[in-house]
């Protein structure tokens, strides 16, 4: 896709975020609610949910445009996108709270909102008031059409499954508390596949696949064998998801952050990345004492200055500058030749899921209402060797 | 209602939640959870959901057996107290996030959630997979129903309010900044409407009416005007949460520990509190000067030294001991004359509320599926004039 197009596909899916806010707005202030409340739940809005990438949002239009194999009507384009805002607005709720939950600094390039002044603690009652609003969009522009429990259900579903992996997540690496014997790939592929993939992955095309209609069963004329195309979509979406996240685990680690446009911290911050799971799986006896000694120390406050002064000396500009442990760890990654375990796994995975894509069948040509090969190749096209 | 009846009634309740817990615990290790997450997720529920009075989630039961006339089936119990059980799921979901929210102590005579060892923010997660457990036991025990969806809507709109009431009370009344010009009986209304009459009162009933069928509008033979019981239904239960509200902010100020089983803690902690808002409406300008300068004041050092001391020469016994400030706004309400105010409420909405109920067609003797004014009574008998 030509990056103008993209731009133009972004563009007009933000668009519709205006007549999204404007609904949720009249709803709230038709309770009521003093000036200084509906104040307050458009700042929510407004800071937390439209200045994402929203490449989960707009994949939801995507797929039903793959689908459809044309252009969405103008009343169908709006229906698709109010389910790629609700896509967007249960991130919103997750990060909101994840970011609490995490004590994070910053996201987005701002604070995080429980950051900014006044908000602290209520960010909690703002990020469930953000997954509040998606059923409220779904009553507006469904409650008539034959998909809406399942759309309902799909979002209760996913949103159950990300807390279920933001809970192993939590348990298993506390900031505070570092136990590598508790990290495991299998531990690792859990974490990511609950916390990431269902709501990134599979969510958006699942609710593509119902909007148009989709059944969960049904037979092509080329084979007597009934298609199950959620289940299909779901076998290759989550290892895709999967994928996803150990690229973006990999680049904490291998990116600069001219690249990538952050320091990575998932060493420092004790995560339960793809690449402390991938190297404890082969570290000799002393390279684990090295890890276990290491992985998750803060820098010294003698290390924070001096990154704090690099900083300032480059107009304060990130340097990505290392603490003394966190150097002991990614040597430790050099040595086991994590760059190369990583582009063999890479390597592995696209050949999978390139196999597992080739295998669907479309039906004859112009065929609508079933899964169609585009639907994954768009997603595993964006993903492969991305750099950032 | 004969004490051992109603101890048989919350007994039989509660039997259900043995069975309820393990459907939860099933689906969430059917996903093939660590050991570790399955326990902690028992651990959350059974440490926040179970052991509060339960008036709301039986009331459920109570509702759906006044309007169907006779004792509920086997099959039928469990069905409204899955739903008793979702009303009581949705206030534990509430607390947790509150209880951190507003930074309290203890719950239920335990450390609230968040305090336990290793919970901390972790309890954001864990309030919201109490909240996802709602519609998990909705999906399995009504999906074939044709309330079905009307449950779900009742959850969601209900979650809203009360997360709207939420907000309001946590912008009015922040408690490290004290400013009664935000205060109003107004506010305290709206406050108290939304955060906890539709969740405690409406709720529970109106879920009781959709699973007795009880249609949207119905005519009855005594009249051509048609009846919207649902209508009907929250036009006396919120003015009733709100008495009910109203009722325990006043024993905050009047009960002492022995007889409310708790050291009313209002006045210093800044609370939108009735009192304090029947207080500044009729405030001379010197009344509202002491008020401004002594609410929301916390004890000195000393003064909690002293409340300590006291406490241990009664075997830890809480004693309601009063800091200076505390002591100052007592006196301004009890000089403005805040338990005749609160009499003539009290005699004034109970009148009310009387008329209201004495509206009610119930149709022919014995006619099923349609309000009945016991619903009611029930509920205004145990709250009228009641003293914890």
């Amino acid at each position: 896709m030509a990056s103008t197009d993209k731009a133009a596909r972004r563009a007009k899916f933000e668009g519709t975020w205006n007549v999204i806010r404007e609904e949720l707005m009249d709803k709230f202030e038709a309770n009521g609610m003093p000036q200084e409340a509906c104040e307050w739940y458009g700042k929510n809005l407004d800071y937390n949910v439209p200045g994402g990438k929203l490449n989960r949002g707009m994949s939801v239009v995507d797929t039903a445009e793959i689908i459809k194999g044309r252009p969405l009507t103008d009343n169908e384009y709006i229906q698709a996108a109010v389910l790629g805002w609700g896509v967007e607005l249960l991130q919103a709720f997750f990060l909101v709270s994840d970011d609490l939950m995490d004590s994070s600094i910053t996201r987005r390039g701002q604070p995080c909102w429980y950051r900014v002044p006044k908000v602290g603690f209520i960010a909690i009652n703002d990020a469930i008031m953000l997954e509040s609003a998606i059923y409220q969009l779904l009553k507006i522009h469904f409650k008539r059409e034959a998909c809406y429990v399942d759309l309902l259900e799909l979002f209760h579903e996913t949103t159950y499954q990300t807390e279920l992996g933001q809970l192993i997540d939590l348990i298993t690496a506390p900031e505070d508390e570092v136990d590598l014997s508790k990290f495991s790939l299998k531990k690792h592929s859990l974490i990511v596949i609950y916390k990431t993939a269902f709501y990134s992955f599979y969510l958006p095309v699942a609710l593509a696949m119902l909007f148009c209609n989709i059944p969960l069963s049904y037979t092509l004329p080329s084979s007597a064998t009934p298609i199950e195309p959620y289940k299909v979509a779901k076998d290759i979406l989550i290892p895709l998801g999967e994928y996803f996240q150990i690229q973006d685990d990999f680049l904490d680690f291998s990116g600069v952050p001219a690249q990538i446009g952050k320091v990575g911290t998932d060493i420092v911050d004790n995560k339960c990345s793809w690449c402390i799971n991938a190297a404890l799986a082969d570290a000799t006896p002393e390279q684990r004492k090295i890890l276990d000694e290491n992985y998750g120390v803060k820098p010294t406050n003698e290390e924070k200055e001096l990154a704090r002064k690099m900083a300032a000396g480059k107009n304060g500009e990130e340097q990505g500058y290392l603490g003394e442990a966190e150097k002991r760890v990614k040597k430790v990654y050099e040595d086991i030749g994590l760059r190369a375990k990583y582009a063999a796994y890479e390597g592995r995975v696209y050949k999978q899921l390139n196999e597992m894509i080739d295998q669907i069948d479309e039906g004859a040509p112009g065929q609508q209402g079933v899964l169609k090969k585009e639907i994954f190749t768009s997603f595993l096209g964006k993903i492969y060797r991305r750099q950032k």
